[in-house]
């Protein structure tokens, strides 16, 4: 099943698609999709549900979103673009939770941002708390998948001082959905294509069979470490073509477009402004 | 004032501590500690609330915390001891918010773990959004203050790959409270005793005056890349006397006493205990 959150920013409602794409009205059966709900997500049949009319605007799938984390690096293709060794194990860091925003809203610019990127990454959504689960184990705690943009600012994250999150974490800079797609529908999510194009032109080109570290070996590792919970949102690494591999660079400016898509899991459109 | 929030974990009550230091039930005026409610702490006399009977469990003084921030190596005197040059800009980290506990509970070693820390640390509570704040402005946005240990296992964070976040986000590694003091009562954040026990034996003495960057700086620098939210904690960084700084180095094991205090804050006690 593909369950969104649409309408206006902050008073989104649960919804489902139908066989037709077609967005039908959740929230008689859940009040949102968030906590333990993603744990036992409503088994409907959508043609049953009230169709939602008109095209309202799809938010984040996914309430209550507690922790944002990424995995640097875990492609081998991209590893090798940007000439770097493969890591021994998944690099870990956090995207702040303000950065979060729809599939479809505006990325905004910082202000200062010269070196803002972007990445389209497989999101895996926890549905049920992890903590010491085996590789095994592992996939029975996913609630679902979703295309994530981690977009992020290469000079904040890597010329200032300190730790990635400064690059990971302006507002704006955490596109999720527009689907949470339910595991059954995905199939393996490690044989899943995806792409992102700017202003048209393809950028990124990849799949997931690609990843050092599987979901499944990302969510042990993690959960090894600390607890992962419903809402969970874990973006699992970028394929080649970030601005920052080309020759030279290329950065985005005020009036490009992003477009991302990943096999079965639906595609994003940002446009992108920049702060006043 | 000082607030608080009491009961058992996860039914936690807001209070406020009248003059002789007891907890006054603060749920008839305001629903929770959270959200914008930081922004504009209700002004009422406790002794005019209902005196809380017994000694109940302190929990986290602030509810519903979207991003938990972390200041590396800010103190000019723990840099020194540490043998590293003072960085030019704030060094930023996040810790789950998952790893967030009351600041009495037990703090559980999880499995594998051979080197955690202790750091006592200047906690601040944001109450208002803030975005692009300038440094003269960036003090307006605070709730209060507290303490906070920044609990770290050495070799999730250093010798696994990747970033800080590792060693920083095991559950129970956020201790916070027991107090939120609101900025009138604090005075001059910058100004503060502070000191950390282990076994009654003291590990770490310091004062917020030998931050490298002051909490206002902080707070404007924070605002540059991300806004910060009601609700958002930051932890301003360390004085010497960590246990990876001591020659040889000191972990923490099973049964261990650790005691925080800062001055007007209040004290923190928790036991350590390992995961099972």
């Amino acid at each position: 099943m593909r369950f969104v959150r649409y309408g206006e920013f902050g008073e989104e409602k649960p919804g489902v698609l139908d066989a037709a794409g077609r967005v039908r009205d959740l929230s008689g059966v859940v009040g949102d999709l968030a906590g333990t709900v993603l744990g036992a997500l409503p088994r409907v049949d959508p043609e049953t549900l009230p169709l939602v009319a008109g095209n309202p605007r799809l938010g984040v799938p996914v309430a209550g979103i507690g922790k944002f984390i990424g995995i640097g690096l875990n492609y081998s293709d991209h590893a090798a673009e940007a000439g770097m060794e493969e890591p021994a194990m998944p690099i870990v860091f956090m995207k702040a939770t303000s950065s979060i925003s729809g599939p479809n809203d505006p990325v905004y610019l910082p202000r200062g941002s010269e070196k803002s990127d972007w990445e389209v990454e497989l999101g895996v959504v926890i549905g049920k708390t992890a903590k010491y689960v085996t590789e095994a184990e592992a996939l029975n705690h996913v609630a679902g998948y979703c295309v994530v943009n981690d977009v992020s600012e290469r000079a904040f994250q890597i010329e200032r001082v300190g730790q990635w999150t400064k690059g990971k974490s302006c507002d704006t800079f955490g596109p999720i959905g527009p689907w949470l797609v339910t595991p059954d529908q995905v199939g393996d999510p490690q044989a899943l294509a995806m792409s992102l194009d700017v202003n048209g032109k393809r950028m990124q080109t990849g799949t997931s069979s690609a990843m050092i570290f599987s979901v499944a070996q990302i969510i042990a590792h993690l959960s090894e470490m600390m607890s992962l919970q419903p809402g969970d949102v874990i973006a699992t690494g970028t394929p080649p073509g970030v601005g920052m591999g080309m020759k030279p660079p290329v950065y985005l400016t005020e009036g490009d477009v992003m477009e991302l898509e990943i096999e079965g899991l639906g595609r994003q459109r940002q446009q992108v402004r920049r702060d006043a």
